[in-house]
């Protein structure tokens, strides 16, 4: 499957964090960056998510901020 | 400011493309991954957005789709 | 690719719209129903989207509102 | 109230997964295709949302990607 | 219609800015403070949107970062 | 900090809901509107926000949605 979204990092599954209903999906990217996703448990298993897997964070370029120091 | 995204990824910009409204700004990460903003021109001159300049990109885990191959 | 969206809906492309720097794209889904999608000219045309292609419309569960009349 | 919003699906509510303070609700749509929703259950209480009510599913034409096989 | 977004806040269109495809909206809120929104250029059309009329700024709480100084 | 982001609302902590993983945060606006965001429990302790802190609500304008009556 190929995506209209510009952001498509690829990672590894540093640390996963069970609640309720969802599951947040820290990745750490190949230079040390790390982007945190939420999603939900039932989507976590079914996509097999553990820690070590090589996973992409995909992210709509207009939900991305831009800040400055 | 302190934000409470999860995802405050420091950065710096590569490439700016510049549309009718709207800039994409491409922002290389420390290990080579790139993530693109898409913001409007206006916000981009507020903050002195150029190449070269350290920025951080910033997104909410909620966000942040997670995709395995 | 597996994607943690739970929004997958697959449909048609029944009409492209092009600006200068985005496009609308209007996916007509089996019943009928029709979804707008609004992504870069350049992610259009990596993808090859054409009228009659078909496509995902790919959609987070926690940007959808809910609404009764 | 008419929206901005370029999506407004109708449908109607064929399951809710009641969470700590989110519920999911899952929304048919006429040709079989399912949209679902995650949004506090405060809001579902409000709206008296039930299997069978009709609804419609608000999404914003920048928050869908498109995806191609 | 009623909807499930936690955040409808009402104010009056303070200014319209037109780009080629979308429009900028910026709506004043009662005490002063101003929300800007942007939508296609034909979903304004649509609603009939002018300076000075009341509207609606609707945002999914799921959307709202928190800051602080 | 400086950030893209169009809607950046000054105003008051005025309730905070608290659930398993996620709170809700009420904001008050000068004007007596009110913005809810919801972000993870362990944002809210690390911006140390409590109930009278002043706080900016952030929203990106593509995510603000626009009604009218």
């Amino acid at each position: 499957m190929e995506i209209s979204a510009r952001n498509n990092l690829k990672g590894k599954v540093k640390e996963i964090v069970l609640g309720a209903v969802n599951a947040e999906i820290v990745i750490e990217l190949p230079g040390g960056s790390e982007i945190t996703s939420i999603i939900t448990k039932s989507s976590a298993d079914r996509l097999g998510i553990e820690v070590g897997k090589e996973v992409y964070a995909i992210v709509k370029a207009s939900n991305v901020i831009v800040a400055t120091d």
